[in-house]
C-alpha cells in the first residue's frame, strides 16, 4: 500500500465490510487508497455496531468505497453494509460507492406470485437510502432489474470471459454452454469475446421411456469439450446434472465456470462426482483455491472499472 | 375476528411479523380488520422468504398494516419487516403503515463519536424506501430523531401515563422518578397527567469517601412510594441501581415501569434482587406475565391511535 502522501491526490477510502476484508485490501494496493480499519462489536442486546477509522485521513475522501458482500450471513452483512455506508456518507465530500460483487436476494427480482416481496428491490432501494450514490456489483442475476431498483449510478461488472478465458488452459476449443436459456446471455458475452460456439442446454422428457434427456439446442458435445457457465452454484444440483448429461452424450472433458460459488452442503461433492474437471469462479464470495477450484481474484476489473468511471 | 363482510368498508389488512404475532391479532380483532396468513421459508442458502396470502379480501386494502417488533432477532426482523413492507406495498390502494411498537437500534440515534453510522437513521430510511409510508411506534428513545430520520408520516405513543396509572395499583400517592434527567420527559408526562410528584436523580461521588450516591434532584424519598420509569429495560444495571438507592435512602416501595423489557441475561434477577416490588412493562416485545411482571397490551392505544390518524 502506498504511503498517505502519494494518495493525497486521489483522495479515496477503502472501507473493509467483515465479509469481504481480503478482497478490499487487493482494491485499495492496486488503487493506492488507505484501506480504513474498522471498530466492531457487538452489544449485549444483539445490537451491531461498527465504526469507520476516518483520522488517519488527512482530507475528506472524495471517495468513500464500502466493499462488502452478502454472503455468508445475508442479513447481518446487509445491516453492517448498511451502517458502513451510513458512517461513510458523512465523511464523504463526493460520492458514497457500495463495492457488493454478490448481493444477497438478487433472484427474487421481481413478482413470482402474488403476495410476494420483491426482495432484490427492497434491498436495492435500502442500499441507496443507507447512502450509496453508486452501486457497482459483479455478474448479477438481473441486470435489468438492477438499474430498474438501484435508483443512482450502478454496474454490473460482466465477468463470464474471464471465467471462459481461464478454462482454455484445461480445454481445447470448448463449446460454451449455458445450463438454462435463461443464463444465455453471460454465455453469448463471453463466447462471442474469444471467438468459442456457444449454446445452452434444453430438457426434454421421452414420452414413452419417460427419461429425461439435456443437450444443446443446436450443437452436438460429442467429442467436444464443454465449459458450463452460470452466475450462482447454490446447492449446484443444476450444474452437476448438466455436466453429467454433457459427458452422457460424448463430451470429452467438463469444466464449470460460475462467478457466485454459494456451495450449499454437498454441493462441491455432487460436481466433482458429476465429472466436472475443474471449477473456476471468483473471489466473490470468500473460498479457497484447491487442486479443484480455480478462484479469479476481482481487484483488477473492479479496480479497472473504478478508474475508468470516477477518473482516479 | 368478524367475518369478511362486516369490514369490506373499512378496507384494512393486518399482516403480521414474526416478533408480534399476537399483537397483530389482538389489533386485528379491535379493529375488525382481518389478520393475513403470512408463508415463510428460509432457503437453502440462509435467505428468507415471505409471501402474505392476499387471497382471502375480495378487494385490495386501502390500508396494509404491518405489525413486528425489532427485538429478538433484530437483523432477521429487520429485513422480515423490509420484505413485509415491500409485498403489501404492491397490494394497497391507499398506504401501507408499519407498526413497529420496539425499533431495533433506536438508541443509536445520533453521532457520538467520528465515523459512527447513525443506525437509527439507517433503520428508518430504510422502512421508508422498502414501503413504509407511516410508521407507528410506541414510546421510542429519542421522538426528535424519529421525526428528523423517518422521511413519512410518524407517530410516537406515548405509553408512560399507562404504566405509572397501573403502577397505583401497588402504590400510595408514589413520586414519579426518571433514573436520569435523558429520561425526564416521558416521567413529567405521565405524573402530569396523573396529578404526581416527579424528579430525575443525580449522581454524586463523595470527594472524602468517594461514595456514590444517586438521589432525586429535588424530592426526598424517604417514607415514600416511589415508581422509576424509563424506556428500555436491557441488562437492567440502571434501574437495578437506582431502585437500591432509593430503598437505601429510605423509600418505602418500589416499583419499575419500562416500555421495552429486553431483559439481558440475569437483568431480571438483577432487578428483583434490587428489591423492586413489581415491573410493569408492554408487550412491544413478547414477554410472560408472572407474579412479579405485569403486561399492558399495547393494541388498545394502538388501535385507538390507528382510527384517529385513518378515520377507520
Amino acid at each position: 500500500m502506498k504511503t498517505l502522501a502519494t494518495i493525497d491526490n486521489t483522495s479515496l477510502a477503502i472501507i473493509p465490510g467483515s465479509n469481504a476484508f481480503n478482497l478490499a485490501k487487493n482494491i485499495a494496493e492496486k488503487l493506492g487508497a488507505p484501506l480504513l480499519d474498522i471498530h466492531r462489536k457487538v452489544f449485549p442486546d444483539g445490537e451491531h455496531y461498527v465504526r469507520i477509522n476516518f483520522e488517519k485521513l488527512v482530507v475528506p475522501p472524495n471517495y468513500s468505497i464500502v466493499v462488502n458482500t452478502l454472503y455468508p450471513k445475508q442479513n447481518d452483512a446487509f445491516i453492517e453494509t448498511l451502517f458502513l455506508l451510513n458512517a461513510a456518507y458523512t465523511e464523504t465530500s463526493m460520492n458514497t460507492i457500495a463495492i457488493i460483487p454478490y448481493i444477497a436476494y438478487s433472484r427474487q427480482d421481481k413478482l413470482f406470485l402474488r403476495g410476494e416481496p420483491v426482495s432484490f428491490e427492497a434491498v436495492l432501494s435500502c442500499l441507496r437510502s443507507a447512502g450509496a450514490d453508486m452501486l457497482l456489483t459483479v455478474d448479477v442475476h438481473s441486470p435489468i432489474a438492477l438499474k430498474r431498483y438501484f435508483k443512482g449510478f450502478s454496474i454490473n461488472i460482466l465477468v463470464s470471459d474471464l471465467l471462459v478465458k481461464a478454462s482454455l488452459k484445461y480445454l481445447d476449443k470448448p463449446i460454451v454452454l449455458a445450463p438454462d436459456k435463461g443464463a444465455l446471455n453471460r454465455v453469448r458475452y463471453a463466447a462471442l469475446k474469444l471467438g468459442l460456439e456457444f449454446d445452452y442446454l434444453v430438457k426434454h422428457r421421452d414420452r414413452v421411456t419417460g427419461e429425461v434427456s439435456l443437450e444443446p439446442k443446436e450443437l452436438s458435445v460429442k467429442e467436444r469439450d464443454v465449459v458450463i457457465v452460470d452466475d450462482i452454484i447454490s446447492t449446484g444440483g443444476t450444474i452437476a446434472l448438466a455436466a453429467q448429461k454433457c459427458l452422457e452424450n460424448g463430451a470429452r472433458k467438463v469444466v464449470v465456470a460460475a462467478t457466485h460459488s454459494l456451495l450449499i452442503g454437498n454441493a462441491l461433492e455432487k460436481i466433482r462426482n458429476a465429472g466436472v474437471a475443474k471449477l473456476i469462479t471468483t473471489n466473490s464470495i470468500p473460498i479457497e483455491e484447491t487442486d479443484f477450484i480455480e478462484v479469479i481474484d476481482l481487484s483488477d476489473v473492479i479496480s479497472k472499472e473504478l478508474q475508468r468511471v470516477i477518473h482516479v
